[in-house]
């Protein structure tokens, strides 16, 4: 029986990379449990169990509680093990980065994720060149005003939000990792660009990336 | 000069729901701004320089302080005014009622808004019919999930999380409301409903329906 803190997850997916980077940011030492999507493994009874929705990332810590929901298991983190901090101490600058975080996981991973996708083309019989363009769409819809926001507001710093990494850039990471499926041009958003390539030097979000996982393609 | 926050929404965005009713909730007095999205009003320079998404709800404090994104208008909402609260207490408990209201918004109402649904339209000739059945899709896909776990989980309550309204009947209660758009069948949640119900006798919930706000048709 482990004592360790259990994640279900999947290489690819941008929720799972977010709270991969959140538990190695944070020196919380796991078990990495991948369920094989295309083989439908989270829709399997014994994983129902755990997350009804059927979607990955799952954490079950030691005492049972599991926490679905990217976001929820990253805000839990960060009340059960607050150092080093993955949100500013002052409730405006708490706001400013869950405004940002919130912007990708309202506004373009939900549109954009395998689900969405496959629904697209059998309802609509979306090919791959549509698909794709649905894709780069909603990217660039959420992108152009972040670019804006990082680019102009003063409280951006070396990350999204002063010099020290947090919620905003796990999902601004996972996110434009996630482009690369759909050679997005990032041409436009230098901003993000720079704040991705600063996570880029961060041990514990390159140990998060879909490349780096056991189950990783 | 107002000394109020001012809330700048929509009658029918169930996000500016959500908001809406977490600031009577909590007995926070505001001045309510209300954008016709119809005209494009959300798309002028002014609204852009307070919410480069030119989305609703913005949320502007008295010392300026700006919020996009209605989950964290709330988180900020509780950290700065905590009673009455909207999340309970315990990290658990917390991540739990998060989880819950992340599923309506990262899973249900980014896929079901007006810009989602007119894109439909634009990209693949979605009819009103297509329109209809993709909005009752992911209702139904997580709305089915919900229900199972609010049936079954025994931290349920007269509310999502025990006997007291909280961030998980916000969401709740806004979907449901903009599932009436739809003619969405709520015979299958049976405890989503009840729930629903039980939102529908707090006045500070009735307040901030759709029907009740100055700028409805």
């Amino acid at each position: 029986m482990t004592t360790l803190p259990i994640l279900h997850g999947y290489f690819r997916s941008s929720t799972s990379t977010r709270v991969r980077a959140a538990l190695n940011f944070k020196g919380i030492d796991y078990h990495y449990e991948a369920l094989p999507l295309r083989e439908g493994a989270q829709k399997r009874a014994a994983y129902l169990a755990l997350n009804p929705q059927g979607l990955v990332p799952t954490l079950v810590m030691p005492d049972g509680v599991a926490i679905s929901q990217s976001l929820a298991i990253v805000e839990y983190l960060e009340e059960t093990v607050p150092e080093p901090p993955l949100l500013p101490a002052d409730p405006a600058g708490r706001a400013r980065v869950r405004s940002l975080a919130l912007a990708i996981a309202c506004e373009v991973h939900p549109l954009n994720n395998l689900k969405v996708l496959n629904h697209l083309r059998a309802t609509f019989g979306a090919d791959d060149a549509a698909v794709a363009a649905w894709f780069r769409h909603f990217v660039a819809e959420t992108f152009g005003p972040l670019e804006t926001r990082l680019a102009g507001e003063p409280a951006t710093g070396r990350f999204c939000h002063g010099d020290r990494p947090g919620l905003a850039d796990l999902t601004l990471f996972a996110q434009v990792l996630n482009n690369r499926r759909f050679d997005v041009d990032m041409g436009p958003y230098p901003t993000i660009r720079r704040i991705h390539e600063a996570c880029l030097e961060i041990p514990a979000f390159v140990k998060a990336m879909p490349e780096n996982q056991p189950d990783a393609e």
